[in-house]
């Protein structure tokens, strides 16, 4: 299992991912889930995934070495790094997607293998707007808006009761952002032994053409365990000053 | 879907369900999940279930009514109002479940229907310890301890951060755990639309021998809603508060 997560603000975006990936409990690996295809004042585009390592490999390994545009077939490969838009790019993730299922989903359900994939793609185009996408293992694919400004792949559950409550596109900083998906993580890392460190976590300025920040986060981060535990403490506080229920 | 989660707490247990079932999005009904036998000063217990309607219902017919002792076919039948213990409670609802699986399971399968159901049992019989059982689709049980003391059921994964961050058998109160539960069921149906009101929630005193409270919570309820706001302003309070990341 995986648990990825992207905000979509108003001055960029925050995509928070692990890297820990198994093939039961007894095979456990760590696998960068954040692939970066840039070209500072250009292009930033930045892909996270989770599901079947074997086809997330797959896809992006054709959306790197390029595949034929369904209109022009003779024409130059499309790859992450020069299509026209982050809606094609999304358009280029799912065209990947389908062509592994073609070339893979009949031996794997043979073998009683779901085909289960999907992806979290972010960035922005010289020139075009922001975009953060979410695409599923059939190849389609749905965007982050002001009203629902993030998404999740994965894992998703014990992590969303926090972004559901604190999480506003207009009003949460970066900085704010940032908080608030490691917190998100933190709450699946706690419940589920299939999500793990070290996480990989991805900023970028609206506008700003390249990546803010890259960092990758262990498990002894000192900035990750302080609020960590500063938010269980916050928690404990908040819940003991809320009024008594009037039935005890 | 539903939402079931108990507390084993010092003092006493907390149960709290939802009452939503639905077949499909199109077919929402409200039903209680939650069932009593009690006989003041002698035995009072608790079940809640959560899965497929029929065959939990059929569970409770059965406990209800009784089944045979196998160790005794010929001798009175077995209910939850004639049970010597808790735990030989949790045996009768797993040997109710087996006899609705052999009556069922073989149709459902040919309908591609799950045999998918599941219980909490919480209570306490005169001179015996008060215990907390949370009992499988395969008529299996486990217990709640003081390390792991809450069991849950149904739609479990939004509302239990909070939980592994807040509850501690030994220090938290009945009164803070109806807050913590109430908190819990909060995120789930935020979160989770097969998830509604009204809520029953019922409180048992270690050693009272008989429900403390019971209440039906409708969604309109002022104590629900107050904390509901007041929690999730403290959340945003709280999150805030964290120092800035460093990456930012």
């Amino acid at each position: 299992m995986t648990y990825c997560v992207g905000l979509l603000l108003k001055d960029g975006l925050v995509m928070l991912a692990d890297t820990r990936t198994n093939a039961g409990v007894d095979n456990v690996s760590t696998y960068s889930k954040t692939f970066v295809w840039e070209d500072p004042g250009e292009r930033t585009i930045v892909l996270m995934t989770a599901g079947n390592l074997a086809i997330t490999q797959s896809v992006v390994n054709l959306v790197s070495e390029g595949i034929p545009d369904p209109e022009d077939p003779h024409g130059p490969r499309a790859t992450l790094a020069n299509v026209p838009s982050l809606f094609e790019a999304a358009r280029l993730v799912g065209r990947a997607i389908r062509q592994v299922h073609d070339y893979d989903a009949e031996a794997m359900r043979a073998q009683d293998t779901p085909f289960a994939a999907s992806f979290l793609l972010g960035g922005q185009l010289k020139g075009r707007t922001m975009r953060l996408f979410q695409i599923y293992a059939a190849g389609n694919f749905i965007s982050a808006a002001p009203d629902t400004p993030f998404l999740q792949i994965g894992e998703h559950k014990y992590g969303k009761p926090i972004l559901d409550r604190a999480l506003d596109y207009g009003e949460t900083t970066l900085e704010d952002g940032v908080k608030l998906a490691l917190l998100s993580m933190d709450s699946t890392v706690r419940s589920n032994l299939s999500v793990g460190f070290p996480l990989d976590l991805v900023l970028y300025r609206k506008d700003g053409l390249k990546i803010f920040r890259q960092v990758r986060i262990e498990d002894d981060n000192a900035y990750f365990q302080k609020i960590s535990r500063q938010w269980s403490e916050a928690l404990r506080d908040a819940y003991h000053v809320l009024p008594p229920p009037e039935w005890t």
